[in-house]
């Protein structure tokens, strides 16, 4: 990956095509503390898992240009579509050190599966990429790899009913594809799923551990920003700004269910 | 609403912001066996109902633009969000004679129900919008009108899922909000919901008829033409062709489901 050095007091850039990133962000927060984020929700092209590799790409392009603009020292695709189907694209596009969401949650799968069996679900169009298949076998892993979509996800969690009897009931229907398979660890490769990780975990066997990608690429970022000696060495606080494409409808409610908290310092961005 | 006088011979133009509006189109299909149709689908933004009025009405613009280039004799918005949120401000700047999927089925509802209570269900941002209530209260009706949005409808038929238990489940969820009602009416306000009709009568006490818009503003754009004096008079048999902004997952399968055949004659459009 040819990329520019980064700048240790630059922001670092995430996007999404809507909010199910802010996830990832509230991982990144954590592990990273003394960095500052812009985060960049497409949320008038919401959902990419539906639209064709073509149009993610393009959308995703759009995106990069404004980070560039706004020198981030590194990016974050915190959205497992474009993750799957712009990343490699993009890397040839772009200069900025970039950070897909599918790579790191592999890698760190890789160490810690003992069954060597692992599972990993996502919405349709993730899926049926098999982006994470074959990182698995790019890596020389070894593993068995089973990915199940569960479309339903999203839209129960948005719903609000993610800790439901229909949530546990929908997450029976799709994890029984598992049941034969002796997987130890699952991907949860969708940036909503963390929402619904107790009704997940609830329907699988106690000892399946569940792999969440902003802790996965939290950990690599954090390494990279050491490695290249850019951490932040400011003694500002903490920022995050927020940028949207549109206002949807539940934006509040939805944006303070994946943060855990209220959403300040949104700025609208109609043409992106 | 100013028209232009339509020519008898030319194409009826439909959209939605997806594929749900093929279910209308087979309702006119029926309705007027000697049209032709251009169907458009802007399934590079579907859906629509999680986006900002702003931002249908810009998208839905662009799309009689194209209708007008085409120059079709009359418009259906076969999308209840692009109905309720644009149809107004659609009719100011064009001269397409043009319907919308709101109106006819409030007429409808208005002239069969003897309780005068009706019910309407659709996605969170058209009953959000109160255009069903807006419109039965403009044309005097005085009927007691309850919304209810079911989000989860359109992903859970587009799973294939509308005749299953978890369907059925989710179904009685939302109804129960019609239990004291006393409605004898249930206008399906999403162009999607016609493919969970079964279930949702399943869950509704049995003297409850259920309204579909694509029936009803076929009998309402029949009389239209015919007092017009712009039926089509050529021999030709019925012709449609289609035109997507994206080919999106599952397209043929999505399409077939919603038109009870397969699409052929599709164009993409990529950018509108």
């Amino acid at each position: 990956m040819e990329t520019i050095k980064p700048s240790q007091n630059s922001p670092i850039g995430i996007f999404d095509s809507g909010l199910g990133g802010l996830t990832v962000l509230k991982s990144l927060e954590k592990i990273l503390p003394n960095e500052s984020f812009l985060y960049f929700g497409d949320t008038a092209h919401v959902p990419y898992g539906t639209k064709s590799a073509e149009t993610v790409i393009r959308y995703s392009q759009h995106i990069m240009d404004f980070f560039q603009k706004h020198e981030t020292k590194a990016v974050v695709i915190a959205c497992n579509t474009a993750s799957a189907v712009a990343y490699q694209q993009l890397q040839q596009i772009y200069k900025i050190p970039l950070f897909d969401v599918v790579t790191p949650s592999v890698e760190y799968s890789i160490n810690i599966t003992k069954s060597k069996n692992v599972g990993v679900v996502g919405t349709f169009s993730t899926i049926q990429s098999n982006a994470y298949t074959k990182m698995f076998k790019k890596l020389g892993s070894g593993c068995f790899v089973k990915e199940v979509p569960c479309p339903l996800f999203v839209p129960i969690i948005e719903e609000g009913w993610a800790d439901t009897a229909i949530a546990k009931n929908i997450a029976e229907t799709y994890l029984k594809e598992f049941q034969d398979c002796n997987i130890d660890t699952l991907i949860l490769g969708c940036t909503h799923y963390p929402i619904m990780a107790n009704t997940i975990q609830d329907v699988l066997s106690k000892h399946i551990e569940l792999i969440y990608s902003g802790k996965t690429v939290g950990i690599k970022l954090k390494e990279y920003l050491k490695n290249q000696n850019c951490e932040n060495s400011s003694n500002t606080s903490q920022s995050v700004k927020y940028y949207v494409t549109d206002f949807p409808q539940k934006f509040d409610e939805l944006g303070s269910r994946f943060l855990g908290r209220q959403l300040n310092n949104v700025t609208h961005i109609p043409i992106v």
